[in-house]
């Protein structure tokens, strides 16, 4: 890299890098200040890497020319090609906001909103998206949501990993801070990375040795990071993070190496918090404290005097050198052709009880080709049916474009926030693994990384509900459609039988948006079927949003989701009294107008549901009841408190869920 | 360990302890074939390190004696100064139970309802617990509920944390899979116990190189595995899983050299999965696959003649050697005199707006003497208001005994766990981060960490609500109440101003069992003082599951929780109606009483929360109308999806929470 440095020198690379670093500091400090929040210290530590990725130039030597670090277009931050920054340590935000405006991304007087209410500038970043109506979301440039720590990380390797399959040739940079590197979940995704050959990917660790509570290494200390990296197959590099040169010569090395590495990159960057301003330099209660006005109108007389002195200095390097032009290429869209792939693979014949599980996989296997659909996994790829669809696309096929599955092993976080980064390319990630798993361990990458940003990623939850059976509490997920109904955006469902799971899933797939899918492990009757048990008339056109009248009654209405819709249906057969049973597959948002006609005609609800009695469909129910001042007598049939091992049978029966316990608490009497 | 090898040789160590294996696998395969259902493979792997654990003994060269390798008594499962096992991989649950009925914990007979309802033996392993009226729960000898990857080694890390801060001598052993390494949990309860110092803990990591869908080394590999935990700081030594003589060098190098060792023992155990089956020996399928009844006959057999072979060997090793008994001692019980703490130390006065954090800091600041008290921080300590006790009680106090607080750094499913391994010892860990990492991120850890077991752990929630204002949605935790009141056995409380959470933490302290308790950023009005704002009268005595009616009115009941009560309050001056106004700060089990009260006299109910319209305040009360059957206009006013950045006040303004727009969502007309 010595011939870098030499032409550097010569065309003043490094004034040119700190004059817009100095820029930067003063803009974010400025706006830290007048917002009167923010955070100050972590904003500066990272400048001079930010300000090197968006504005640095590397040499080619063979083409003698130079090229920007990052390939972006401020005109069109959408661009599906762009190189992609994943600020992980989302609370730097005003480093970054500076550095987009100043890229061009923005006005700089956006900056002055940074904060406030309505501003398209949130206190941590916000990704931009352009919605359906044209309506702009989050911040231009900013290319994901970031702000809780640990994140960032594992939605670059989502995004890194989509350019590998799906034959995009950009780079991607994670930006994490060294506190950040206590989550677990970061650790997660340098093991995946690496394992997964996803070279394209560089991280820089702001190793500013400082966090909220004080020094990184009295509290829970990193050293030595280098050999954990190195642990974790990754090629490190150690650099100053102040020092422009070391910058790009790393950078340089990531991108003129590129054919050769055989590992991702991790850049090192010892950093100090607060660099720039003098007197808090390495303080860190300057974590999120801004400066004073008189603390500002010092730094940013000093940040002032220091661009003047550049811009006296620069003129003096009259060595010019031609930049590369950007070329904005992506791979040709991807056929839109779901729905021809459906009334081609129409779903099979069932006949005997068949798991819900399966009823969903074998929907992934017959629309397998659609080419947008991605199967993520984490170590229950059997379990939750979606062992064909693995075989028909392998992580390990010959074409790279067939490997659409991963199986990342025992890291469901990770596996989630992948999937999202995956999402925010527009293609279809399907997360796999048990309910408690993907609405409990990931919750919180459910909630910050799918859905606030709305992304389309469908979630499933397999083994669900004490009819799991054998397990036990600890995978017998019974809270998991509460926990998803607290989120915003998210529709929940959870078809009854295995022909439902299997025909609705193609409804899932068309819709635009993350669903959360629960399924089932063992075996269930079939409702959907001519000559079932039960005696209703199958329908087989299902709709997001819809329930089913599967029975008609007079007294009273029993409505359910899930395969305990069977013992719902056995009560009607069973019980003296004219009992009505809907099939409410779509628990969130709830089928309103189907309750309010059942409550208008028999006057009295009973939910039931294979889940904790708070958050389910009961209150779902619940709440269209008090939404729409129904009359009625309501029950809830569910769970109040955790289950325990046993047959699915004798749990039922146990727990309040078989036909004739729900009898029994109904005071519904036999035949 | 030479010397301990050549004694072995001579008493017949390595026989005696194969024969008990033998017996193990052959009664844990029984099992898993007759219950249909288990993890055969892993219980195979893991069989001789529970028997050398269990059974096994070391040789004191200087003592000229044996001493068994845990100190336990099978009479007393709940002596406070044994030693634990932490059963990370909990799947292995047949191979555990097997060895804990050998070692007389249980009869063998109980085995053979593994699985079965009402067993004391669950899919996975859960802890036993004698509750207050006598009743057993879970399984004699099984030191914390496991199942869930990745927490058993957090868990292990408080109880080791609690021998050195209490004063008790006992040592902790964590059993952990391989492809439970690929969750970034185990990397961070990795960094605490070593940089921690907690030296009395010992891993293993049961190596079989296989996981449910195949091969840890193609899937997610962990190599080089050795160095990973080495750059970790730990000790790490490589091991033959199934070598006898290999593990309790092991094990007498961690017990004899205590006081030299500077570092956490990591014991990298190489097993077969499967290991003593032959047939299914290193075969990945029989992850969770019972042997056939034939298989398992054939095996049966193998393990029956391999036993009778022992048993003629045996009687050779005439060399006998005294055993050290076990002596059971603990530290003196610490003084039960919270009650005494509070009538000597009561709140202080208040006179200024105040953050509900800060009121509950107060409260900590003040009872801080109480020993059974300790102090979990993630990097947020000041932030939650937690920094005067912990400067009383700091990490690195002089004494042991005063160091009654640790700070984890950013880690929170890490610390939850601690907390909850803490709990199990009887003390009361106060876990504090912010409410979007409390509830959010650890979620599954609050789930099978503290509410299935219904360990006394106080999970704090600061920053919560759109009320934080400038940091933004990913900062605000807005879904807090509602996913924590999924969870059975968790209290939901929610003070609503800094009077209230500094009085009634008191009772959240006296309180025995999990309490979530949600607190705010930034300075609110005091309710609770004479003179106050709203011109009501105020109460001193709070209670767990108690509303409060502030105000009386006759056409309106509005019933709030949490800060936003002042708004609530305001609409009961602004308002023509007439307007009560109850304060339900705890949100679970709410005060049914009081709204069956407020239902019969107002006719109209409205709920108020800072908070998701999913799962909070309004689907509780919700719940006690419906079961109540009362007949009442229902309204709720809470947040239809995520907030965004902005001042507390142009957030309330814009989601509809300020006073004017609650009377303008309810229809009320201003005086």
């Amino acid at each position: 890299m010595k011939k870098q440095r030499a032409i550097f020198e010569k065309i003043g690379e490094k004034l040119r890098l700190e004059r817009i670093a100095t820029e930067i500091r003063n803009m974010s400090m400025d706006n830290i200040t007048k917002t009167k929040s923010g955070h100050t210290g972590g904003s500066l530590s990272v400048t001079d890497i930010l300000t090197a990725l968006y504005f640095g130039r590397i040499y080619h030597p063979r083409e003698r020319r130079l090229e920007n670090v990052l390939n972006y277009d401020p005109c069109d931050p959408l661009w599906e090609g762009r190189d992609r920054v994943l600020m992980s340590k989302g609370h730097a935000a005003p480093a970054l906001y500076a550095t987009l405006a100043k890229a061009g991304f923005f006005d700089c007087q956006v900056l002055k909103i940074y904060r406030k209410i309505d501003s398209p500038l949130e206190g941590h970043p916000a990704m931009f998206q352009v919605l359906d109506h044209g309506e702009e979301r989050g911040t231009r440039g900013v290319d994901f949501s970031t702000g809780s720590l640990g994140h960032g990380f594992s939605v670059a390797a989502g995004i890194a990993l989509h350019a590998k399959i799906y034959g995009y040739d950009y780079d991607v940079y994670s930006i994490l801070g060294d506190g950040e590197l206590q989550e677990g979940m970061p650790w997660e995704a340098c093991m995946t990375i690496a394992n997964k050959g996803l070279t394209r990917l560089c991280a820089f660790v702001d190793y500013n040795h400082l966090q909220v509570d004080g020094s990184v290494d009295e509290i829970n200390q990193l050293e030595p990071l280098e050999k954990k990296f190195k642990a974790f197959n990754w090629e490190v590099r150690i650099i100053d993070g102040h020092d422009f040169y070391e910058i790009l010569d790393v950078l340089a090395y990531f991108k003129l190496k590129r054919a050769t590495r055989t590992k991702p990159l991790m850049v090192i960057a010892n950093t100090i918090k607060g660099k720039g301003v003098e007197e808090i330099e390495g303080d860190f209660k300057y974590h999120a404290v801004p400066l004073t006005l008189e603390q500002l109108e010092k730094a940013s007389k000093a940040f002032l005097h220091r661009m003047e002195e550049i811009d006296q200095e620069l003129p003096r390097y009259s060595y010019k050198l031609p930049t590369k032009e950007i070329v904005k290429t992506s791979p040709p869209p991807l056929p839109d052709n779901l729905k021809e792939i459906i009334s081609r693979n129409p779903a099979g014949p069932y006949n005997a009880p068949t798991a819900t599980r399966i009823g969903y996989g074998n929907c992934l296997t017959r629309l397998g080709e659609y080419r947008r659909l991605f199967i993520f996994n984490a170590d229950l790829e059997g379990a939750c049916g979606t062992s064909t669809f693995c075989k028909n696309y392998p992580e390990r096929a010959a074409n790279l474009h067939d490997r659409r599955s991963i199986n990342v092993g025992i890291q469901e976080c990770n596996m989630m926030s992948m999937a999202a980064g995956m999402a925010s390319c527009g293609k279809i990630p399907v997360v796999n693994t048990f309910g408690i798993f993907s609405t409990g361990r990931a919750w919180e990458m459910v909630r910050q990384d799918i859905s606030y940003p709305r992304l389309n990623v469908k979630i499933i939850g397999s083994h669900t509900g004490i009819a799991l059976g054998e397990y036990g509490v600890s995978h017998q997920a019974t809270e998991d459609v509460g926990v998803m109904r607290c989120l915003p955006n998210i529709v929940v469902i959870e078809p009854s039988d295995a022909i439902q799971a299997d025909r609705l899933f193609e409804k899932v797939l068309l819709y635009d948006g993350p669903i959360y899918y629960r399924i089932g492990r063992n075996p269930t009757p079939l409702v959907y079927v001519k000559d079932n048990d039960f005696g209703v008339e199958p329908v087989l056109d299902f709709d997001i949003g819809k329930g089913v009248l599967l029975k008609e009654g007079e007294d009273w209405t029993i409505i359910a989701s899930g395969p305990v819709l069977c013992e719902a249906l056995k009560v009607a057969q069973m019980a003296r009294e004219s009992v009505q049973v809907i099939d409410m597959p779509t628990i969130e948002p709830v089928d309103e107008d189907l309750i309010v006609k059942a409550a208008t005609k028999t006057k009295r609800i009973a939910t039931v549901q294979d889940h904790y009695k708070n958050g389910g469909l009961n209150d779902a129910v619940l709440r269209a009841i008090a939404k729409h001042r129904l009359q009625v007598e309501f029950h809830s049939i569910a769970l109040s408190g955790f289950g325990e091992s046993g047959s699915p049978k004798d749990l039922y029966e146990k727990y309040g869920l078989s036909a004739s316990r729900i009898m029994e608490q109904l005071g519904l009497t036999p035949k």
